[in-house]
């Protein structure tokens, strides 16, 4: 559908993601890597435990080492009396064999002896002499113990395809000994700039231009996402240059962003390449969102290719909202739904702010404290500045289909990345 | 104060880390790097802008540059026509001088000639023939452009030193062509494994052996912080070895954590090494914490040195309460307080559990949905167990005044880092 401009008209957020989901992504390949390297990488195979964890009865206590049978009604008034029978040293198989009426020392993290299935933690213990130790308390069988196959069983999957590895999970690899997995490759974003106001940042600036700034703002939030960003520096509002810089782009990278070319203007050639290069195409041209509204969103045999608005704030709220989500696809996790991505805080709205209706608003705002309660203040100001993101702690969305949100209304301020 | 046993008793959480936050830190040497390296830095030197930014009045809208009050009165039913006075070209100082009277075509992000004072977007013009171009809008003066120095004025300290560098912060600075910025270094957080039964990763393990889980752990947590983890190996229950080993690590790190050295047993020499090597020393020996109560936290001129409990729960237990907030101090970061670290989210308790009274506990969860609702759910097992950590999504703090979680409360779930 074409506005009276020629413009496609804009889809809802919710259209956008859709068609984006829809589509299916050409993932990166995977590679065989050590498990210290591999914090934030997302697994592309099931991990089998090859073993039984902790693999012998393991004491979770400093104590005694008992039949538990042997304590049954210890307790301060009626203590039991056992005969001391040696010591377990840590990192060694005990040689001793409890029988009924011994107990054993033993420190957290000893090897059980043979004949004992408890601990006595040492608080409820009193040694007598080098013979005997009085008893104070009763205690079942395996308490204060793992036994050799509790934390993890030979065969059994600890680990899922598509999970993304956080520390423990690195932790528990190194505990099963498994210390190559294989893992999907960190997904490349390509980054072009195009405007011909635009200019590297290191070069002096001539009146009616503007620095690179988007590249570094996207470079940062990419890497943020464990993706790699790769700058392909700034094309000029050319359509055979923009298709040469595209496909090369496309070459080396498993996204791309094109930044400032999507404005409706004689140099928008942006979608035109996106649609030339590869199927599907553009899935959408314009988001009834504000600010991101002229972002242009395809895919290029299975790589996603956005158009994206030059202002900054519109970087940030399109990458937020579209680029984000591919880019964790791309990195193989399949994630879980009811676990937000984001950090974010709830406070109370701080002024009265319309919106339209038909459109989801991204509103910046920072957090401060003020008689004992959270209040998120907007920071107004054209999408174009600089200083709106800078100030800004995060983002209030205002949904579609409110008209704008009330002095002291509860928000859920989405925390920027940091 | 020591208990019957002659341990230290424990400290509260609270206490403790107030203990650990008066204690003043040495922070690592700063260092002058490029922007593109900066992000999740913390800045050294507030930035003070060298220019206005963007420097020119700049167009936010594709549409006309006219004078303002040529448009006074304009509307649908009344436009107005002025008279077309050329184009103005991306990234060009335009050579026009518009008179009363007069318009001119000028993009998104284009220079605003003089005598212009305000942009009338395209839909609310009609271009008539190559002369003459319709305006329906009044526009106020300012109306869709950008002030030379509405962005940043030259002069204006746009971010304060210790405020952690995000993505835009990067594209703000590069937007005013500073290249290279004094950040603090990353703090280097040295590990040392302790323990006759811990033994390396890749080596085959003998009964009552355990791999060294915890530094891989801790390795990612570190990292996650933006911090650098360096492994010092494993060390034998050995006071003298182990003296040696802290020293020549605190030379080369910010912060040392010795992990498995912190249990009452006949190898822990933990806090004696701590208290020998500098001052103050040990601060505190136990938490009323679960788990992590055995923790030991010192400081030796400068630098936090930790004992920590071997399991793997209480290390991340121990790491996101007491060890986080000092990396974040270390890196030179001035926290903004309101701002939360960490991604949560609100669920209901799917159990009654009850806690010790005066002893903070730290429930493991998973979190699912169930009916539409939220819920976390407890990953119960004994804190050795690496499977409660891999299978839980964060955690659930009961505040210790508090005797336990009723079934269906609204608890907040503390995500763990990815």
């Amino acid at each position: 559908m074409k506005d009276l401009l020629g413009r496609d008209e804009a889809v809802t957020v919710e259209e956008a993601l859709r068609l984006l989901n829809e589509q299916k992504l050409k993932l990166p390949v995977t590679e065989s890597i050590p498990i210290e390297n591999a914090f934030g990488r997302a697994l592309a195979q099931d991990i089998v435990s090859p073993e039984n964890l902790p693999g012998f009865n393991r004491s979770t206590m400093d104590g005694y080492a008992v039949n538990s049978a042997d304590t049954f009604g210890a307790s301060d008034t009626m203590p039991v009396y056992l005969q001391i029978k040696g010591q377990v040293l840590m990192g060694q198989r005990p040689e001793i064999r409890l029988r009924r009426g011994e107990a054993c020392q033993i420190p957290t993290g000893g090897m059980l002896p043979e004949g004992a299935d408890a601990i006595v933690m040492f608080e409820y213990t009193s040694r007598l002499d080098n013979e005997m130790v009085e008893i104070m308390k009763t205690v079942s069988p395996g308490e204060n113990v793992i036994m050799f196959d509790e934390d993890v069983k030979k065969g059994e999957v600890i680990l899922k395809a598509g999970h993304r590895l956080r520390p423990q999970d690195i932790g528990a690899l190194a505990g099963l000994g498994i210390l190559e997995i294989e893992v999907y490759g960190k997904p490349v974003a390509a980054i072009i700039s195009t405007g011909d106001e635009v200019v590297p940042v290191d070069k002096p600036l001539s009146i009616g231009e503007v620095r690179d700034i988007n590249s570094y703002n996207l470079a940062g939030m990419i890497s943020a996402c464990h993706a790699v960003p790769l700058k392909k520096g700034i094309v000029k509002d050319d359509l055979d240059i923009l298709r040469e810089a595209v496909k090369q782009a496309l070459n080396s990278s498993d996204m791309l962003l094109i930044t400032g070319g999507s404005s409706v203007g004689v140099a928008d050639y942006t979608a035109r390449v996106i649609n030339e290069l590869g199927s599907p195409g553009v899935l959408f041209h314009g988001v009834a969102m504000k600010p991101g509204k002229p972002v242009i969103g395809g895919i290029v045999d299975g790589k996603p290719v956005f158009g994206l608005p030059g202002h900054p704030a519109a970087i940030t709220v399109s990458f937020e909202t579209f680029i984000e989500p591919l880019l964790i696809r791309l990195s193989g996790e399949i994630p879980n739904p009811v676990i937000p991505s984001r950090r974010t805080v709830r406070a109370l709205f701080s002024r009265n702010l319309s919106s339209a209706v038909g459109r989801e608003e991204h509103v910046r705002v920072y957090v401060e404290k003020r008689n004992g309660a959270l209040w998120a203040v907007p920071v107004l100001g054209k999408s174009g500045l600089v200083r709106t993101l800078v100030q800004a702690d995060g983002i209030v969305v205002i949904p579609m289909n409110k008209s704008g949100i009330y002095e002291g209304e509860e928000v859920e301020v989405r925390l920027f990345r940091d």
